[in-house]
């Protein structure tokens, strides 16, 4: 296994999951564009090679995980599916939907795996939720908040659209949406209409919990909001913001059905039985490291053919579509469909 | 003044009121097509006179209480205004938007006051919203949600198309509508997107907490979702139902605006200061009796000169228009705009 | 309908539940040896006619609610059958299922109604527990816990034993005890170990929350402890009192069972799910006076063939023998067999 | 100081007890059959002697803390106390009351200190109810439940029969057992009914939240219900589980006695003051790492005469009593007395 | 029993405690300057005579209650003392304590009962604060607020200097205090540090909870700090507010002594036992109304030479020399000493 | 930097806040009186020097941080400031005033920094009451409560007078009185009446959480109250204690201001708006490290020029002016006034 891109995602969520998984994985090399923190990383995890130029890293894997800015998603998978190498790439898939509809037909031609950092359908809360839309039945509404309270990332290279293609949507909204579309598949969106604001962040001075930027500079959407309709009528109504002026930070997904209903986090299932409504519910983690360490065994796993990837990449190129159609309804002024 | 319709709305909310009141307002007369009940309300409140026809009525009092089903608003209030009479109409204003704009057009050429029953905007909650808008500034996104868990109501018409005009939306969500749409104003809807729903009540032998209902006649929405864009791109996420398989009943309007935030019910309000976020609240009620008292109150006072409506038929108006477009995009499929 | 006793529980009880029902069934007749109590109770009610001696008041309905002290049950239900009239008896079935049974005999010969008023099956939550006793399946261990922190009813005839016939467990316990039973059935009561106690009752100048009673003439049991094995293995853990020094007053039945767990007060299910335990809960009431109508009304339809009885005499002698094993095995301070 | 037996109660209770104690105590050798775990621990804790057989480790120490599986408690201690060796012992005693009470023969007969590791005496919260026995005064009921959800010790050889003598009742319930037993003396169990179970963990794919095990090969009770009688007519309501099908695991111990009551986890006590009931509690804490060194404080303290051991070995025989009465009461499906 | 002085301390308390007590105690005259007032009062609770001159009544009664203004207190008091009439006088005992002693002389010379209306003393929790003085020993510091948040009574005459002597210290303060002296007795006040404030209720337009009133004309304290040394060296810290700034409405008593410590309402006793703290509580109710009855069954069996007053006319004296030293020491600027 | 005493608060809060600020500052040495000790902690630090005689330190550092005893303070300070270094001395300032007046003369006269270490000031939630004194206008009454329950420091030097000047008051009192002084200000202190007490401690085998101490030999205060009076008339009730009877420990200051009100631990804000009061709070950390930190960043920018002290050397000795007043009010046992 080689790292592409040595950041923070790298060292926090991938390399501790590898190294837990010992026994079915080693990291034999780590690359970054920045030389000494790549050998930082190296040196901490003890990681035997080092490379500045990923081409030179996929002639020494047979799997990868990127971990670079969004910018270079496309052409690092492509690359090395292109020599035969499966790949576990970051969410968002891409920039764009265009760019993520090359890398599965690259997966595709190539037979590789081609994974999406989708970590949330590994969580918990999130599997058992799945699990329940048995006795949710057919979707009718459904709702999502990713919300926080003045937390723009100050650090990073967050606000910097030219090398993420977005801020809070495509950044941390991207998880929610692809738990929502998982849940109510095989529901299909159809059209959108959306609205991105960066009014809070454009605003000298404004309090941020996670650290200071600059609010010039800033070209990223800090608040979204959206409606999606689907192919069954049924329809999801969306926020996602890192900049809200809310009482707290609210991570929400819900859906009511028409046998039932059911709130992810934490998960709860609202459900008639004996002529009244009954509500269940049980103990579940939504533990990220948890969840980053099952995504790795299901990754690993699928490469080697003992397992289905649970998020396969035309779902997440899907997500990124509807990504792409709330970009362009808030360009636009109004609706958009989704072909 | 003088009682249209002598059902539960007139006798729980509009007589205690009047009462209250009496020494501004005496109750001199009570109608309904439905002579016994209209003797029974009568003779219980101490009311002089019976009448089985609106229009004898209308022959005796200075003012008129619209309490009918939705479907005679309008012809009851346009009679009653072109005989100079003052009317306070029981919310919707009318089965849509023509009607009521013919009601509008009734009250400015008779230079009388038509005033519709949205007292939501008297609750104390409401009105201290209204108030701290001012610390809010321009609204970004902004919730909604009048949700009830299998509560449609069993008795009176409340289901019947033809004589309300619709269900959870036109009955409830109304009020709720209203609420957000004074909260943001001046900003003006310009586009609509939503679904309307009939899933649960249309099953047969659904658990439900208001009393039994023929499940094969009910045609009505139950469950309506919508988004609405305003003219300053601030966005609005519409839900409402009288049956969702939900945790429990909720109430809430909630907005995150350029400078703060607040949410209603209970009122909180948002705001940085001193470099960090506070949360301020207070203890509002959200009594409907007291609601009801003040909205009299407001009427009665209009009509003798010494108040302003706080409730315009203009703003009602535009109520009713944003509910034809989110019945209008529900039938479509797509969004629609609002001229 | 013909009342005989009419102290607390008829007027608090019984009245107010036949009222309710006043389209099904008419209070004719009300009956006290104390006959100025009797006149007071008929003026209150307008009940038509008074009785100081019931066999003159059997002349005259088809129908009778027994609601004297324990010590007369038996003869008035047995006099009442014998000439054809149903009879509701209060709760304890008799002093002893001796008498108990030949009470089931007279309703059997007769083919009469004879119910037993247990109205906590008629409870909401107890109902509801009796509906999920599918998902509990076979039960393992029962908790029975009916526990009063110091209020020995200090007013009527309750520590009379020669009247009533015990204290707690018969006036009292005896409620959860049917509870219980008619939970686990058909598992069947076979052997009881238990012990009962007067020691706090017996002690002069106690705290005491329910007024004051004479400690020398108090003759019975304030507490009791028991164990009841049944026929399948499954035990039940029996504890009532009157007089308990212990936090705060506790009404508790639960039950472990082969496929899930439930308690009662307030309604829980606790089962195994998608691999995990998970915990359903409801809103339940445990409104006496509800499950007193409700008890009433099935009478009523069963005296008229409308309904068949919740409560079956022979299920109130099978607590009464299970109540006499108690008393039994502590008599002899050893367990003891139920034939 | 030698250990015998190197497996998780060692290391994890005895040894950092232990530690703690080094100017009281040293610990010169460790023994297990396993010869590489005892070399494990010996160097983890740097313990300076390592044997493979317990006789030889007994020519060499003063003192010995036995941690083997139940089956080896009797011989062992009694060939240690046999050579002058003083013993603390792991609960349960041993297989039954028979072995145990060689057990306590060879310590008298010897001189020697024996002492069973009943460390929940050395609680805070136990101690504590210890002391306020004197203000409930003689015990009425008293209620012990130590049950847990679904949670078979599915590592060890918890579940073999062979090897332990029992399941949830010798390995956790006698820990409560014992807790009550003292709490309650002088007063002497006589009776006891009981009935154990394995319905839930024989079932194939049960739920379990620690570890899975063979369903086929376990042959120990997973539930155990009993009612103990005592010689002053004072009973005690017994319950102990692995696997229950309940809300949440619970230990709890209560006591309603003549003057007063108490609760120990966490500790309360219900006393009549003043004419009315008070509620009396303290910050306790329920720290089992604690009780382990208090425990083994009392057991050097005692063997260098310095203090008298807070568990005399007849006290645990008595244990052992309780449990043999259960497990046959069970057998014989009756109740059985206690000599 | 008269009363004298027909304004709501009369309605609402007095009245309804003399008619549960009408065993042993007839109302048979009311007296008011406002005869209409007094007749309303005397129609509505069926009292036999009217008068509008109260020296007329005395010829008529054996004992009185005066509800009137402070300023009455004294010259109503004497005189019906000097007529050998007892009385129950509303507290404050008068404008200051040299009125409070022509009180106590004529009470002690006509030997006829005086009691003052601190009726806190008969609240659940102070009297059971005063039966745990023995737990908690001699006082050290002892804690008073009385404080509510914008609260000044609007009605009547309480911001009235001339008619009432004072405001939030001589009307409500003065109960708290009151209970503190009584609670700590024998200690005796001796200095006085303290400072008076109308800070708030003279701004204009300052929210009021409890109705409008002049901030031009109030002319007494609405806000009070005191601190009081003991003879003992033991200290009180008091403060009172009809008006804070404050979080909520607060009524706290506190004193830790030398062996334990108290908190009034609700009640609870700090004590150390078995080596740590513990805490005790009860349920104790703080009604008013059966603090009213208790006292007027106190007085009346106090008339009778059936029992003692409970508080004493001289220890209401001593109340009033506090609340004239803490007005001193405001005018003064600096500490005063009680005589 | 050079550290004079190598005590805990040396090691625990200077230590760590000094070596975060690492780019700022060097710690160079460090003396202790105890070389062993010294030698200990700069071992354990790398601080490269180590003294016994703190004058030889002075020839080494340009700036001091003073951890000694109190009564060490003003020599040591002096002796640093004389020869031109900067000096950061731990709390109290002194043992009086009078040595504190001479410390702040050698500060001024040198023309270097002199801070006391009154970290509170920089706690989250006190740094935002300062802030917020704006909205709370002039102070009335401010309460001051530094409470624990039974903790007299049983290690170090705590309870000795000879080295410390007093006991709760000067060690922990100090703090909270310096908060409320600054929060206050401009407002001047100019008459105190107090008492302090030693009657717990003094008692043989009292419930000491902190350890055990010889009750004979401690001679400093364990419990003091206060009222003092400020030039406005606002007043100030102040208690602390080491060793009271209550239910817990409590840190508290509130202010009740003419315009609002406002509560430190946890900051909460009171304030009319919009006709009713309103609460504003935040989430505020009270974290003893983080002031630590900020105060001695405020300290090394000091002594470079880069900002100002945020806590005064007079600022410090009017504390120090008040605990004196503190002192001598209770050895008069009245009030006294402050010059």
């Amino acid at each position: 296994m080689g790292l592409i891109g040595a950041g923070g995602i790298a060292e926090n969520r991938h390399i501790p999951a590898y190294q837990s998984l010992n026994e079915d994985v080693e990291i034999t090399g780590v690359q970054d564009v920045n030389l000494v923190r790549a050998k930082e990383v190296a040196e901490k995890y003890a990681i035997p090679h080092v490379y500045e130029d990923y081409l030179e890293m996929l002639k020494h894997v047979d799997a990868v995980t990127i971990c670079t800015p969004n910018k270079f998603h496309e052409s690092i998978a492509v690359a090395a599916l292109n020599q035969g190498i499966h790949v576990l790439c970051e969410k968002p898939m891409a920039m764009n939907a265009a760019e993520g509809k090359r890398m599965v037909d690259a997966a595709e031609k190539n037979n590789r795996i081609l994974m999406i950092g989708y970590h949330y359908r590994f969580m918990d809360a999130v599997a058992l939720a799945k699990q329940s839309m048995a006795d949710v039945g057919n979707p009718i509404v459904t709702r999502v908040q990713a919300l926080r309270q003045r937390k723009v990332p100050g650090w990073g290279v967050f606000i910097n659209k030219q090398l993420q293609g977005g801020g809070s949507l495509i950044d941390w909204g991207c998880h929610l949406l692809d738990t929502a579309l998982w849940l109510v598949s095989p529901s299909k969106p159809v059209e959108v209409n959306a609205q991105t604001y960066q009014r809070l962040s454009k605003q000298p001075n404004q309090v941020n919990d996670w650290g200071s930027y600059d609010h010039e500079a800033i070209d990223v959407d800090d608040h979204v909001s959206a409606y999606i309709r689907f192919d069954d009528q049924s329809t999801l109504l969306f926020e996602c913001s890192w900049a809200a002026n809310i009482k707290e930070d609210k991570t929400h997904v819900s859906i009511s059905g028409e046998n039932g209903g059911l709130s992810v986090f934490p998960f709860e299932l609202y459900q008639p039985k004996h002529n009244r409504m009954m509500e269940t519910h049980t103990n579940t983690t939504e533990d990220q490291q948890q969840a980053g360490l099952l995504q790795a065994k299901n990754f690993i796993d699928a490469c080697s053919g003992k397992a289905q990837l649970r998020s396969s990449p035309q779902e997440a190129l899907q997500v990124s579509k509807v990504i792409d159609a709330i970009y362009e309804s808030s360009n636009q002024g109004k609706s958009v469909f989704i072909n």
